[in-house]
């Protein structure tokens, strides 16, 4: 026993110094690229392609629902011609903010109004390391983003989507996803919504870790999911299955148009965001009619391409002003704004860092909401990477810490303290300075502050380097959050009887 | 002639790619971290402070002058108290913007208003590049950052002060920095003002490098400086008595306090602020007291030291909060503000890149009107680094770009060139898209936006690895402005002149 609390507490003691986890608010006035006539006129464009041009939409169901909805639907060609009206009105339903549950009571976030949730990457098939470098990502590699991004405070949720581990069966790869983040974190988490399977999976899953029925989950929803539009103008019926499914179990949706300018978006600015804007409010719409009251999230992911060589590029100065611009056409309808941490930076470097401040200073000054991809993303998203974690842990504190507003009470201005100190003299030895100095200012995680010599002196780091030792460290001392074994089993009986469904031909027993 | 232009060619050819040198405006909001009232608060602190405290003032014709003004001047402790009304009617007559003129006439600057400067690196004893590491900076490494900065179109101005040169006498080596700066470059420039001398020798070989006459100079100022406060609450006689020589000769003086809180400041940001405050209008309020409308600006370098060593941080959380927050101070006097790029790092890595991040963002949607230090510095301000002055370069670029406003006109909304590619398509070849396609979008310095295969084949080289080749492409494609010989003469004819007055004991010729 004693011996076990001494490695304990030897652990603690080398374990890297984070912040603690913590819900934010941002209660700064909101950063503005567009004038207000601006605002109404990506507003207007939108409605008039929704009108004019519409949406082609790849789901009879979905066909049906909007013809009663008297929507002009063209069943041979698929495209559906919107009323501005029905749009208005339908969007207008939509909650301004939401609250999501996690399995420990404690990690609850709020979703919209002034909050501010940061979540880690999702999507990539590959992942990187110092160590082992660029390689196709495996159910190993994912289990440790998870139990990293467990451990990294910044974060406040979980994703199950980290990785698509490439050595797992792509059909019920999610269920393993499902079970690694169930078991592995107790936070808020994510859920894929390609086709209903895949998001009542995690929605049953998320239940059974909870311990709650489907009713319960209704009341006190535990999940989040995106859908993408298939810009331009598209949406493919798996995406509109999964969000059909997250609406009715009463989960967060985020719906992202993907409208790169000069690709899969006109090449100006204003065209790719008023088609970024008609695609979602068409989409959330859509939600809203399903269920009026319906938690959603406005998606933001409009950047541009390369145009000499068509390869996307992220944390650009117009991806920053995109990323503004949104956010201002989000709270026009008063929804919560999803944005992201994007780089296009082939490894952790500069590069990196810089892209990825320009994609957070936005996202934070322009009031995102949801920060998907906070920490990891690297390669324009085709990469997780383990060092880039723990950079953008680093930013994800600093921002986190700027958001603490200056306080400015009577004490606050040290009167006595600079009379105390006086011309040319020195604060560290007031008394107003020792009272305060252990918690005054911003502890780093990676940035190291000390001299050049004595940063030379032990080993000359950069800050990728020290990345590296600190998620190994983060790694090594994991401890997994404790759940009810009788919820573990019941997640793997689940998991094991969905894989003999979907191996015998998917016939589900889902509700 | 065929061989040289053919050269000349080639080198275009493969010179760095560059966005061009270009004045800024900065339309956007400026953001906010202070409420009205805590302004205010912070403000009426100030007031306080010079009233009850005071300043410390090292400079006995200051403080006859203080004292004529019926300022409370105590001669033994050299202290004098501020009249609150005096400082604000002082304070008054100061313009919101000043015209600095550069030798080339198409190189002007504005401060103040809208407008955003960047300038080169000041003040480092030592320089860094990947080659030759950390070591002493020589007049050879002065000369090759002034052609550097010089070559980087996004920086405005260029700095004589961007390596203090150990290989020089330091009695006379700002002589040889101002020659080098007039003849390598044809920005605008600053000068030293530590000392009468420094300044009068800089506003001197201004005139004789622009072939003017200090009369003219009156009118057309060419040169901007820099005084620190020696916080808390001193001011050293050097610095006022160079602040008088640029005042005196229509030149503009940035006052900045160095204000890090938990050493030179109070360990509360209010305090640290207040001080701040109270510091730089005691010395605007002196200048403005000199020459009514005397062109001035408000400087803020309030960060924090590490608490653990005493070491200073920069780029940190509250370093962006207390940017913001003194852009909101210097707007309430209507005075243009002077903000940095900062960073502790000792190499040029990610830490490097996001704690400028952190200095460049809230500089710019602060509306900083004057960024000191935007290319080149690292370590705290110990080292002027060759690839530091690269990746800043980028990130200005990115920033002037940031500050394009998105355009909204009918043909920006793109609904042709959407109903053309219709759902699912791509806008590659559109014509809305091949009508735009090589100017739609910023196009980086540094940034390598390749997939990772063709990234790799090429060597796979960092952001730092990169800013090296381009670093030395620039020094190798330098070419130095044209200058009327004559007037070079007459400014190395001023320098060996005034170098035998100082080695015989600094008796001056100036007027």
């Amino acid at each position: 026993m004693t011996r076990i609390s001494e490695r304990r507490g030897e652990r603690r003691s080398t374990a890297p110094r984070q912040t603690a986890w913590r819900r934010l608010a941002n209660l700064y006035p909101p950063m503005r690229v567009l004038s207000d006539d601006q605002v109404e006129a990506i507003h207007e464009t939108s409605l008039v392609i929704l009108e004019t041009l519409g949406l082609e939409i790849l789901d009879d169901r979905a066909l049906d629902r909007l013809a009663v909805e008297r929507q002009r639907v063209d069943r041979a060609s698929r495209r559906v011609l919107f009323d501005r009206h029905w749009v208005m009105e339908r969007i207008a339903t939509a909650p301004e903010e939401a609250v999501l549950h996690a399995r420990n009571p404690e990690r609850w976030i709020a979703v919209g109004g002034n909050h501010i949730v940061f979540t880690p990457v999702g999507g990539p098939p590959n992942c990187h390391d110092l160590d082992r470098g660029r390689r196709p990502g495996n159910s190993r590699d994912l289990t440790d983003l998870i139990r990293l991004a467990h451990s990294i405070n910044a974060l406040h949720t979980i994703s199950s989507g980290m990785l698509a581990a490439q050595d797992l069966d792509q059909r019920t790869r999610h269920l393993d996803a499902y079970f690694s983040v169930a078991t592995l974190s107790d936070k808020v988490s994510s859920v894929s919504l390609l086709g209903a399977e895949r998001a009542l999976d995690g929605i049953r899953m998320n239940a059974l870790a909870r311990g709650i029925s489907l009713e319960e989950m209704q009341v006190r929803p535990g999940l989040f999911g995106g859908i993408n539009t298939n810009s331009p103008l598209r949406v493919d019926g798996p995406m509109i299955q999964g969000l059909t499914a997250m609406v009715e179990h009463g989960q967060v949706v985020v719906v992202t148009p993907f409208t790169l300018a000069g690709a899969m978006g006109p090449v100006t600015l204003a065209g790719a965001l008023a088609q970024q804007n008609a695609e979602a409010l068409a989409m959330l719409a859509y939600a809203q009619m399903l269920k009026p009251g319906a938690p959603v999230v406005y998606g933001s992911f409009t950047s541009n391409v390369d145009m000499k060589s068509g390869a996307p590029a992220f944390g650009t100065p117009e991806y920053a002003k995109t990323t503004i611009a949104s956010g201002q056409m989000a709270r026009r309808y008063k929804l919560p704004y999803r944005t992201s941490n994007c780089t296009a930076s082939n490894t952790v470097d500069a590069q990196a860092a810089y892209e990825s401040q320009m994609s957070l200073w936005p996202a934070v000054t322009g009031h995102g909401n949801f920060i998907f991809h906070a920490a990891g993303w690297l390669e324009g998203g085709l990469v997780a990477s383990f060092e880039k974690m723990i950079l953008d842990a680093e930013q994800l504190q600093m921002m986190a810490e700027f958001l603490q507003p200056i306080e400015t009470a009577r004490e606050d201005f040290a009167l006595d303290a600079l009379a105390e100190v006086g011309p040319g003299g020195h604060f560290f030895g007031a008394q107003h300075t020792i009272a305060r100095y252990e918690t005054a200012f911003y502890a780093p995680l990676l940035s190291d502050w000390r001299s050049f010599q004595t940063w030379e002196a032990d080993g000359a780091r950069s800050a990728t380097e020290r990345a590296q030792r600190i998620y190994k460290a983060l790694l090594a001392g994991y401890e997994p959050p404790a759940l009810d074994p009788a919820r573990r089993e019941a997640l793997a009986d689940y998991v094991a009887r969905r894989k003999r469904e979907y191996a015998t031909g998917g016939a589900s027993t889902l509700p």
